[in-house]
C-alpha cells in the first residue's frame, strides 16, 4: 500500500474525482472509431489525467502493470519525437499505398471507400506532427519477447482509446514508430528491457463519428468447432459490414 | 459489402438491437475487475451475442479483423476443452504458488491479501471446468510471429471483458492454454496460421466487484522523458494502490 500523500500531495487534480460522462459503456464499445483528423484544440489536463487513469485500470498478468505511457504534447522534445515518428509514418504509408494498390482499381474513383481512406491517411500522415497528443505505450519486459506479451499492454491501449471517446476526443493506434525505432529509442534513452508497443495520437475529432464496419459476426465468433459460426452470432439490425483488410491489388 | 440477408436471415436475434445498460463508459473502464468466482447461471444467448458483438467492434490494423473467438459452453466437446485447459490451469497455478512463495511470508496469515489471492486462485483452478463460458480468442496470423501482433486481438479481448461487465457478468483473461497447447490444437484441429491468444472464462460473479488497485499514476504515465511523471498524472481521491506484480518470495 502506498501513502498517496507521500507521492501526490498538493496538486489540485488530487482532489478532483474522475469526471463522469453521459456515454454508456456498451455504446462506447460499439461506436468508438479510429479518429485520424483533429482540430488543434488541446486536451485539458484533467481530461488527460482521467483518460490515463482509465487506461491504467486495465488488467495485466498477475497485476504486474508492466505498461507505461510516455506522453508528448508541445515543446522542443515533444516536437522532435513527433517529427521523427512523422517520418516513419510517411515511409510506412507510402509503401502501403503502393503495395495495397490504393491508386488502382476503385481507388481511381475519388468517391470510392478506398480513395476516401487513402485521402484520410494522406492527411493523417501529412499532419502527423501536429496531432495534439502523441502517446507511446511501452512495455517493461520481464520475459523473453513473445506474441502473448501484448496481453499486458494492449488492453490498456484500448481503455485509453475508449476513455478518450468518453470525453469527446478520439484517437488511433498505429505502428509508425517501427520505421524509426532505433533513432527513437536513442532519443528517448529507453531502458533495454522496455519496448515501444504502439504509437497513438489523440485529439478532438475534426469530423463526426460514424458506424464501425466489421465482417458478419458469424465469421468472427465460433462455437465448439473452429469455423462453425455460433448459432447466436447474428448481427443486430442496421449493422454495417465490410470485408476484412486493406484493398487487394487490382489484377 | 455483405448482404446481411444472405448470411443471417431468420434468427430472432437478427431483429434484436444490442441491449443498452445503465453502466457508464468511464465507470466501466475504472471498475472492471478480474472475476474468478461464478454462480452456475448460464448466459442468455442475447447476452452472448451482445457481448461478442461489442468485442468484435474493437480495432485492428487496417481493419483486417484477424481475431476469432471460439466459445465453449456445454456438451461433450465443450467439456473436453474445459477439462483439458483445467489441467493446464492446475499445472500453471501449482508452479506459480511455489515459485512466488504464496505459502510463505504474509501468505501464512490467512487474512493477508496474499493468502486471499491464493485462496481465490485455488478455487478458480479447482472449479475451472465448471465456468459457464470458456472463450479462446484466436489470431489468424498473416505475418511472422511478433510481440506487436497482440494489438490485433487483445483490444477485442478487453472489449469482451468490459461488455460482460456491462451486462452484470465478468471474467478474466489467462494464459492457461499454454500448458496444454499442443493437445488443444490437435483437439480443435486449428489451422497452422491460427494461434490461441488467451483463455477467458465468463460468468455471473459469485461475489461483488471491488476497487481496482494499481501503482500510483505517476509511476505509470510519463511526459517528455522516460521515468518522468507527467505533472497531471495524479490519482483522484480514494484511489486504491498496490505494488506491482505477484508477491515476492520471502527471504
Amino acid at each position: 500500500m502506498v501513502d498517496a500523500d507521500d507521492t501526490e500531495g498538493g496538486h489540485p487534480l488530487h482532489d478532483a474525482p474522475v469526471a463522469p460522462t453521459d456515454v454508456g459503456l456498451i455504446d462506447g464499445l460499439v461506436t468508438t472509431r479510429a479518429i485520424r483528423r483533429y482540430t488543434d484544440e488541446h486536451l485539458p489536463e484533467q481530461v488527460l489525467r482521467d483518460i490515463f487513469f482509465a487506461a491504467t485500470r486495465a488488467p495485466s498478468g498477475s497485476n504486474r502493470q508492466p505498461f507505461r505511457f510516455l506522453v508528448f504534447r508541445h515543446g522542443p522534445r515533444a516536437d522532435a519525437v513527433k517529427q521523427l515518428i512523422a517520418r516513419g509514418a510517411r515511409a510506412i504509408w507510402d509503401a502501403k499505398f503502393t503495395q495495397d494498390g490504393y491508386a488502382s482499381g476503385s481507388g481511381a474513383d475519388a468517391a470510392s471507400p478506398k480513395a476516401r481512406m487513402a485521402a484520410t491517411m494522406e492527411h493523417y500522415v501529412d499532419s502527423f506532427a501536429a496531432a495534439p497528443v502523441l502517446v507511446l505505450p511501452c512495455l517493461n519486459r520481464y520475459r523473453a519477447p513473445d506474441p502473448s506479451e501484448g496481453s499486458n499492454v494492449y488492453p490498456a491501449c484500448q481503455n485509453l482509446l475508449l476513455a478518450a471517446r468518453a470525453y469527446g476526443y478520439g484517437g488511433v493506434m498505429t505502428m509508425f514508430h517501427k520505421e524509426v525505432e532505433a533513432d527513437l529509442r536513442a532519443l528517448l534513452d529507453l531502458p533495454d528491457a522496455t519496448t515501444i508497443a504502439a504509437t497513438i495520437t489523440l485529439g478532438r475529432p475534426a469530423g463526426g463519428h460514424g458506424p464501425v464496419r466489421r465482417r458478419p459476426l458469424g465469421e468472427l465468433v465460433y462455437e465448439d468447432e473452429w469455423g462453425a459460426a455460433a448459432g447466436w452470432a447474428v448481427d443486430p439490425p442496421a449493422t454495417a459490414f465490410t470485408a476484412a483488410g486493406p484493398p487487394t491489388v487490382a489484377p
